[in-house]
């Protein structure tokens, strides 16, 4: 499956979530990363998410599609690095 | 067709940036906007965001679906204002 994570935590967080979600995924963009990535994997990146944010102060989204095959990606402006890009 | 908009820009752009996009997209997060919108609507607000962001210093990604119904949108955390949620 192909996931794209965003999210939006206090400051003292933004390390550790940023930690954690490398380990699975590409960074895209500030507090954007996305990548293939099976469902296994996904669960233990929720679990340990869910270990480091506060859930009434944090938010994380993952948009989570079977396959990447049906999106197109639109980049405008700069690409950042390590982007695993794919048009 | 359904959009997930992402944006990095600099400080003094975040707000014609959201001003543009919001006619267009629901704000979903801090720098996330997302919704359905048609073909000519986007190339809109395309044009719009071109006229704000410099292309060397800023980042614009639009992530294009045919549809949203084969994505699944998992929160973790708050669900922020202004929320088109749908699962």
């Amino acid at each position: 499956m192909y996931v794209i994570m965003v999210y939006d935590v206090t400051e003292d967080k933004v390390s550790k979530v940023l930690k954690s979600a490398r380990k699975y995924l590409n960074w895209i963009q500030n507090s954007v990363l996305e990548g293939e990535i099976t469902e296994a994997k996904l669960f233990q990146l929720k679990k340990e998410i869910s270990d480091i944010i506060e859930k009434d102060k944090d938010s994380v989204i993952f948009y989570v599609l079977p396959t990447k095959k049906n999106m197109v990606k639109d980049v405008m402006g700069i690409l950042k690095k390590e982007q695993d890009f794919f048009i």
